[in-house]
């Protein structure tokens, strides 16, 4: 007898749903059993929640339909909360199948029982509590259509394991989305006479402005009417290289991002918020560009390209005229030359393979990747769009089991890689075509850069000891061996580059571990 | 000028705290500069933060004082909660320290914004946000004595970064606890009075009545009143061997526990709630105890000793005639037999050091260790109290913090480990005497059982492929030498208790990986 669990299962197949990053414990094994009676979602599985979160947000960034997870009652959810607080800022879809205690159980409060929804509520844009099984099936179809609605987010159903192994009712029909949302013509009229009576506009992007089409037309614009254009900081996927424009991103310290924006008068913000400073600082003012009227073109994901394309029509600009200039001087390394990031980024940009997805956690060593492949092959970059670190592995693979024909560079900081190294797991057991250049440079350097601008300039032994990632050093050949991961050190740009082109020629996983 | 973050550092270390375990980020940077300003507070670093909230937990439960943690913004904290989760159940006190950004900050919904009080509530005892510089030493010491009230609890103070770096108000003097709780003499004369009029009665034991004193005097009630007696399943803290009784643990699986307890009609509990099962299960009641009137002697860590004793003098009980024979045969293994976990438990019984403190996460492995030390040298047992799974290794490095003369042994199981594995980069870099034991059964074995219990006979490939831990095999001694922590692999039995004892009588941490 088909149980509710297979009525979920039933469910997300014919909503779209492909796939389920899971780690279950006792309250989801109807949910498990049911996968076996499911070949149509394929579970993968994470030893630790936040990789499935995290690999979720790849999935999702990469095929706009929602993964699902499955989690174990609330301290199993509450692992993958940091993951979710990143799929949330980029607005990924992703639907979180957590397993509670059976109803009658809850009353008891025994060990693992917690207030999830509390846990739950500040990452997801939608929770519901199922209730019986007969509501499964319903539940679930609501669910999957709320991480598809306004951009896409966070969905977290709770599914007590009485009620998954009750009674199933007959699976429910997917829920069709409201129509795409539209940027209305007046607004683009309003943005388009804004923009003829500004002498110094910008145009900030984000989000789905950052697909190839939208930053063709915003080229466009920004040709016509003499626009600065900047790409917000910390995108959630970017469409680079190949024929599109080489556009640079907002600097992240708020000293060169005001700068950048002083001597505008007007702001147009294409699926990006007003921006603001990542960190509150002394004396310092959180908005970015104080002096620039801010005026929204369109929401996060609801709409960018279609309206910079007809706002593009409406300003008269001519046609794309393609990539202007690259932003800054290719860099030049020569064979040997000792290995820092400048030096890792021009051997990067020399072996970029066609169509990479790049999903940079490499914190500030990742900074000279940018300028040294606007100019290169066409590539996606997946950032750190939430802030919460440990998203760069689990993203890797969630982004490579959504893209089986595309390459995967991970570029990847030692310090934030350590809070979802499981992840490593992962690429090997479902043997990923990811290669990760972990960027070992044996420190938090941004906690060490934030001291130093906070005119701590001789640090004492308890600040060396939280910053430094010494004493041992982290052996992170051997990590990656332990999961089953191949590894290299390297510690020169030669090798490096060596390293790289074999990494890039190999199937399945490899880790560079790069000493800098 | 000292900093408001000063002034929290001073109030902590005059209420008596020792030690914080940090993982901070930018918006802690104030607290860190303080840290290096305040020798008498030790910073100790964890790479992932469910290694700092572990490591308290231990810390506490050892010296039942409150360690600190330094968590970084509402993510951060997320990283935590698990291993709180366990603090909670354990009534551990806990203060955590949570970085927020800075008031005007956090208007403008910036990327790592979060709601961090929704977070923090399910598993803190005690929340706070401080408002205001001068605030921060009473809000320091209210948090402190917060963790130690009615028992043992999480405090969490929420701090904004600009508070931080405030002026400093004088630090805030220690808030004397109210008077230790007793157990009222009309309860323990009706105690007595139940006690007496039953015929089959029982006495379950847990918290505070797992200390040497307490069994001691629940040996001699259950003597003079003919009683059973049981160990609550997970305790926080038990202290076993030497002189002490050798009781017995509850079983875990809840057929068995009914049985144990079916012919009771009144249970007595001493620092114990009402025994209920783990998880609910078709058809089983949750209540463990059902025939039996539950009667409560004492409340968790709340005076269960003095009500101990003064309950065994109230039924005219005998001194305390030491342990009585202990629960089962001891375990005979000989040389280069196979590697169970019957053949390891041997192993450890005959070499477990005076004093060790053993931290349990070993699931299905660990179970014969309690039969073959009960009748061992004394030892510290710490379990699994709140059943969030990545306790055991945080645990270990916490409590050798607390107790640097004594041995720590970490029996751990492979599935479990690996959520908090960060942590064995904290027993290298701190030089802790912690001795691993990894269970290696490449399985979440415990799920498998559940599976087998729920009446799959046949797992199909989802199913086996989310709770087998193997394509690829996790190497162990690999994951601990990348952590700076000498490992060696075991496949028999004479080669575990020779890698065990070079490994106790070495300075330092070792990981044995034994191959099951």
């Amino acid at each position: 007898m088909p149980t509710a669990a297979d009525s979920l299962l039933k469910t997300a197949l014919a909503s779209g749903v492909e796939i389920c990053f899971a780690n279950p414990g006792t309250t989801e094994m109807p949910l498990v059993a049911a996968l076996d009676r499911s070949p149509g979602i394929r579970p993968v599985l994470g030893l630790f929640e936040g990789v499935c979160s995290g690999c979720a947000d790849g999935w999702g960034r990469m095929r706009r339909q929602p993964a699902m997870t499955l989690l174990h009652l609330g301290p199993g959810f509450a692992n993958s909360i940091a993951n979710l607080h990143n799929a949330r800022r980029a607005r990924t879809p992703v639907v979180n199948l957590i397993g509670d205690h059976t109803r009658a159980h809850a009353a008891f409060d025994s060990p693992l029982h917690s207030d999830i929804e509390s846990l739950a509520r500040p990452v997801s844009t939608w929770f519901r509590h199922c209730r019986a099984p007969g509501d499964l099936g319903t539940d679930t179809a609501e669910a999957i259509a709320a991480s598809k609605a306004a951009g896409g987010g966070v969905a977290s159903l709770v599914i007590p394991a009485d009620v998954q192994w009750g009674e199933g009712p007959p699976p429910a029909p997917p829920i069709t989305a409201a129509s795409a949302p539209r940027v209305t013509d007046e607004r683009i009229l309003e943005v388009a006479r804004r923009l003829r009576a500004s002498s110094r506009c910008g145009l900030l992007l984000g989000s789905d402005a950052l697909g190839a089409d939208a930053q063709r037309a915003a080229a466009r614009i920004a040709s016509a009417v003499g626009a600065k254009l900047w790409i917000e900081t910390f995108p959630a996927r970017w469409e680079r290289g190949g024929d599109l424009p080489a556009f640079e991103r907002l600097p992240y310290f708020p000293e060169a991002a005001r700068e950048a924006l002083a001597d505008l008068d007007l702001l147009i913000l294409a699926g990006a918020r007003a921006p603001v400073a990542f960190f509150g600082y002394p004396g310092q003012a959180s908005e970015l560009a104080p002096a620039a009227a801010p005026v929204l073109l369109s929401e996060p994901q609801l709409g960018s390209a279609a309206a910079l394309e007809a706002l593009a029509d409406e300003v008269g600009a001519a046609a794309y005229g393609g990539p202007g200039p690259p932003p800054s001087a290719p860099v030049a390394v020569g064979a040997g030359s000792s290995l820092d990031p400048v030096a890792l980024s021009a051997a990067i940009a020399r072996c970029l393979p066609e169509n990479a997805i790049v999903i940079d956690e490499a914190a500030t060593s990742g900074l000279p990747f940018y300028a040294a492949t606007a100019r290169g092959p066409h590539h996606s970059v997946l950032t750190l769009t939430g802030g919460a670190i440990g998203q760069g592995l689990p993203c890797a693979a969630g982004a490579a089991l959504a893209c089986p024909d595309r390459r995967v560079l991970s570029l990847q900081a030692d310090g934030s890689a350590q809070y979802t190294l499981q992840a490593l797991f992962t690429l090997a057991r479902e043997s990923l075509n990811v290669t990760v250049v972990l960027f070992s440079n044996r420190s938090y350097r941004i906690l060490q850069i934030e001291m130093a601008r906070a005119g701590i300039s001789e640090p004492g032994a308890a600040s060396r000891s939280l910053t430094q990632l010494t004493e041992p050093e982290l052996d992170w050949s051997a990590l990656a061996r332990g999961y089953g991961v191949p590894a290299e050190r390297v510690t020169d740009a030669e090798g490096f580059g060596q390293a790289l082109e074999r990494a890039l020629s190999t199937s399945g996983p490899t880790l560079i571990e790069a000493i800098l």
